[in-house]
């Protein structure tokens, strides 16, 4: 059945891995017979930095609150031009990967002013200018499937279990679970290509294959177990209940098993 | 005894709690007789993408690859002005406060944008160019301390050990362990202010007091003991040795109790 994908992806350089990683997605995904939607944050010269410049008609003048401003512009269909398009782009999308190097263990700059910017207080959090009620698992994004592919210029073996890195999916966690989730969206586990600081010709043939595999799955693959903020879990909205993964503090405790 | 202290901040508003915050920084640390050198992101209008602009002379013309061109324009004294007065000033410091606003879950990308461009290849990663020969713990930025100081519009109880959002220090490890303590620098625990979204005038003084509380033992408190990759606990400098850390996994098998 057809559905809509969004692509987000940060690199400049048309032969990087990761370019060539978008071109198996765009392929693969339309040859599946989906529609497509692409962001190439580079290539659109992506506006970064979160700034008045956001908040073409304040709502206060003297003090600028991103908050207030951002409910405020969202609210009004007053944002700028380039975060509507994209607002509208995610809104439209059944699916939506962002694909990234990793870059000091977390996104581009491009890439998190993207985030910044496009998500929004009135859709991805203050949903129905109701603070905190929708968030992890509820919000103006709930429905839609999300995965990040991500190339890792270091080994595997530094982000295994007792790796010096830390694993992947913790050191992604505030944009999975926190960034994510928390808008509602539905976050498939990380697809990660390592090594590629020295990757040869025939692993990257392999990569993109490895890639295409997992791809073709997009709409069967199960979600990470997040906990849902409002089916039990969190009774008061903030913490975990007493009976809920006993003795666990920490990240992986909002995971279910 | 005189120290320098580098600040760098990530809001455009004067009026904003982190804006009052790093006034209470420079004040009390030209109070100590300390010298202060700030980097006000926004007021600089921080260039937060890194891209091929960064490489005016590049070593390679036909493909981009962010590590070799960084590595290249540091060694060579290639890079553009701005990238090397920030790492002047980061050399000059003995210890560095990062003060933003948490963003989801990180932080803004103009500050992020910083780290990217400013943190080569040769001085933050890749030191001698040797690798990952020296990291975590040793590095071209190692006898330096580093704290982060962030405002958090959430209430502290999301952040606590089974918090909703997951404890802060565990959600900003990709930058105190992954990008400062990766660099060489001693980095000392989190200085946070909670529930900023709607912070009373009293609480505002409450919080300059306990972070002015903070600064002036900047150069006593003890840093957090995240493990040194080449003291023994990675005797391959990738994963934990099996007497260390028995049975962790994750990030924190990465700090010593």
């Amino acid at each position: 059945m057809k559905k809509n994908v969004m692509i987000v992806y940060a690199h400049p350089e048309p032969t990087s891995l990761t370019r060539q990683l978008v071109e198996v997605s765009v392929r693969t995904l339309q040859e599946q017979g989906h529609e497509v939607a692409s962001s190439d944050l580079y290539g659109m010269n992506w506006k970064a930095v979160f700034d008045e410049r956001d908040f073409p008609a304040r709502a206060n003048s003297d003090r600028l609150s991103f908050m207030a401003e951002s409910g405020h512009a969202y609210s009004t269909g007053q944002q700028t031009a380039d975060v509507t398009a994209e607002q509208q782009k995610l809104l439209a999308a059944d699916a939506v990967i962002l694909q990234f190097p990793l870059w000091w263990f977390s996104m581009p700059a491009i890439l998190k002013g993207w985030v910044d910017r496009v998500f929004a207080y009135g859709l991805a959090y203050g949903y129905q200018d109701e603070g905190n009620r929708y968030r992890y698992g509820d919000g103006g994004l709930k429905g839609k499937r999300v995965m990040l592919s991500v190339t890792v210029g270091g080994p595997e073996i530094d982000y295994s279990p007792r790796g010096i890195n830390g694993p992947l999916e913790q050191l992604l966690f505030p944009i999975t679970h926190g960034t994510l989730f928390f808008s509602g969206m539905d976050v498939l586990p990380t697809h990660a290509v390592y090594g590629t600081g020295r990757i040869t010709a025939a692993s990257v043939d392999a990569a993109k294959e490895a890639w295409r595999s997992r791809l073709v799955r997009l709409f069967e693959e199960e979600p990470i177990p997040f906990r849902r903020q409002n089916e039990g879990d969190y009774p008061d909205r903030h913490i975990l209940a007493d009976h809920v993964a006993v003795g666990q503090t920490g990240l992986l405790a909002h995971i279910a098993q």
